[in-house]
């Protein structure tokens, strides 16, 4: 039986054999996992999701894993481990050859998201007086000892430190005989094992890189980012941007309800307490709406519209953060055409709003009531939506993270205040 | 003066220059455009981002726009050909060699967001006999024509078709004898020209490309797509993604008014409609209200936190569609997982809210009131979360787009209706 599922996951690539798999119920996830045992193609193990991966680690004996952690660049098996409880990892560390341990260790020590983790130790380095020619000899002399994958050669100096880099195809369109300092390019960026994956993920992007060298504090060559991994940061990334927008705080692990559950609770929890705040605006009118109860009709409508504008101020702000296009004096434009915008939107929405309720309620006052407390709303609205993230990013947190709390609360206060409060003073 | 600025500008990236143009004003960055003229450096053009490249292009003459198109890969040349108007374009066209001139036309008839759109025509190919020898010697003869940069060698049958691909890697640590075809790697991906750039973008995700070959109808090699272009594809689609879902419905463009009020106004005008939707609902209980201010001051709550959990579910949904999670099985489960989180948060926040009002209120029915109504409007909420991005879905619809529109509109209907109804049968 293991060997008819080997077979079958043979015929596919690893990363569709993956796919094929995380569509197991878990329960039989975890009995192919265990029935395969050391026979799991370490491969597609690193292909499988976070939480798949969990499931299928936690269910291979310690030598599978051993194995499996053996073969791979630093990068994948600290993936590996890093799934693991810690005695569990800390087993596996010590059955393992001495150098390798140490440097696995060193991986492992590295933040989590950081250039030290997302980074592998294999590379090729040269000295700027080799030649092309003796470049290609020593790649053949010592094809097995090359990294599975790599674009470029970088060239060190006699203390180990990065002085440019030759891409491959640079080394394909030179002849023999030309040194690599001659064509070698230099290193845009100079990314620290303590970078965080974020900003190592710009670089990439900015300067359209497809891998680049990692440096310690001493200035030394410690390994290489290479751009699949990059990729892969990327989408998390912004996994974690489009979900923190929405309150929605963990960013994988979504497989199960207790993970679903809490990663969704925080946010709701505090929602409760901030629409309670906007209950207490309102019940501060309870007079006014008592007396005159097209005002309940219509307060959602203000709060909704309100709210709906800054979040859309917000996405755009927070993504102009993300891209990092808003420093400087590019910041004052948004904040100037966010301003202008609301205004904009204020008058047209507040207008056609006004109107609508004048068909219905057949009283001008109420409409004017509307149209001032909607202006004011847009304008907190949109204010709030460039410069509470522009804050929050000053301030050194993430600006997806908690903006929508603070803008959706303020915007409700502000919004229920103005309307309830003008009706109060000018239809009582 | 032009000197001046252009020795400003060439002491940086050209990456970085453009970061440089960006800050400055729209009219100095015209003035700039113009005075630099055919000066302005190509690699600076393409590496500002579309509304700045649109302003420098429109202000520079058609000759400095002809040479540069001249000297750029078919997808670069594509990028700034775009952005000119139709007359302008094909004036500039027709001042081209007639090869080049056929083959950018045969470019920009591709879709915009197509694989055609975003391959260049440059590559390498040989035939599968070929030693690694013979590749590396022609590569050197040939160095000028070799495209700019590469990660592969295609490897073509006599009808041109490809067959196979060689990583620059292999190349360099295979003895000189070992013909090519020995040596190649199988294509994982079949991309033709129509192929939308997301589905490209995933490919390459998915199966870690840094470049792929992209074949006509008849099987015939005829691009190249690399993986700095597909990362900035990638950007955009998640930009597009998270914009959508907030409602803002352009992925670009914010650095005017203009443009801001136009890619926010038709959410917020069909939320004009949908909001008074919410409030007729709330109209047919206004006797209910009259009498019991207190539901007033309490309905924000119900569908607020509604509003809340069912955006959570739908930004889970909406990710998990893009990243390609939600098919088959995995989607019956993201179903069920999605219906027993709303259940579980339904129970929890609605006990909470209970709660809170009655030691606001000291009304056990008022209670029980808003925590039926919250169990309803969390169920509501969560179940159309998941079930109308996968419905958009399948109906060909961006699941991103639209979804919040239904989401929030129904959430408030089915809010109100079962808070004020329920109150209307029991307080009464
Ligand atoms: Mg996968
Ligand atoms: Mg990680
Ligand atoms: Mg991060
Ligand atoms: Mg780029
Ligand atoms: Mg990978
Ligand atoms: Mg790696
Ligand atoms: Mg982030
Ligand atoms: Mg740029
Ligand atoms: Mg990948
Ligand atoms: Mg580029
Ligand atoms: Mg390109
Ligand atoms: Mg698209
Ligand atoms: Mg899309």
């Amino acid at each position: 039986k293991p060997g008819e599922v080997l077979e079958n996951l043979d015929a596919y690539h690893p990363a569709d054999a993956a796919d094929l798999l995380e569509q197991l119920p878990r329960s039989v996830l975890s009995e192919t996992a265990e029935l395969l045992g050391e026979q799991f193609p370490t491969e597609i193990l690193l292909e499988l999701r976070d939480e798949y991966r969990e499931i299928v680690v936690d269910n291979l004996p310690d030598a599978a894993i051993s194995e499996a952690v053996n073969s791979l660049d630093s990068d994948d098996a600290a993936l590996i481990l890093e799934d693991l409880a810690e005695d569990r990892q800390s087993a596996i560390l010590e059955n393992m050859e001495i150098r390798d341990r140490e440097e696995l260790e060193r991986v492992l020590a590295f933040d989590e998201e950081s250039a030290g983790r997302l980074m592998q130790r294999d590379f090729l380095a040269a000295p700027e007086f080799w030649t092309v020619g003796q470049a290609v000899d020593h790649a053949r002399a010592n094809a097995e000892d090359l990294p599975d994958v790599f674009f470029e050669i970088y060239i060190i100096d006699p203390a180990f430190r990065v002085v440019g880099a030759v891409p491959l195809h640079k080394i394909m369109r030179t002849p023999r005989s030309v040194p690599l300092g001659q064509i070698a390019e230099e290193i845009e960026v100079e990314i620290g094992p303590d970078m965080d994956q974020e900003e190592v993920a710009y670089l990439f992007q900015k300067y359209d890189l497809t891998s680049a060298p990692v440096v310690d504090e001493s200035g030394r060559l410690t390994g290489m980012v290479t751009i699949d991994d990059v990729v892969d940061v990327i989408q998390e990334e912004n996994r974690e941007d489009l979900l923190a927008l929405s309150g929605v705080s963990s960013a994988g692990g979504f497989d199960t309800v207790v993970s679903s559950f809490r990663s969704r609770a925080p946010w709701l929890l505090i929602n409760v307490f901030t629409a309670f705040i906007a209950s207490g605006v309102i019940s501060m009118f309870s007079a006014t709406i008592d007396s005159y109860v097209a005002l309940a009709v219509l307060m959602p409508v203000v709060v909704a519209l309100g709210g709906n504008a800054g979040s859309q101020t917000l996405a755009v702000s927070v993504r102009g953060i993300a891209e990092r296009e808003l420093s400087g004096s590019a910041a004052r434009r948004a904040i100037v055409r966010e301003l202008l915008t609301a205004i904009i939107n204020g008058i047209v929405f507040s207008a056609a709003v006004a109107v609508i309720a004048f068909f219905w309620f057949a009283d001008v006052r109420l409409s004017l009531v509307i149209a001032i407390a909607m202006i004011g709303t847009f304008l907190w609205a949109g204010l709030s939506g460039i410069l509470i993230p522009l804050g929050l990013q000053r301030l050194g947190a993430d600006p997806a993270v908690s903006s929508s709390v603070f803008l959706l609360t303020t915007v409700d206060i502000v919004g229920f205040l103005s309307f309830l409060g003008l009706a109060t003073l000018l239809l009582l």
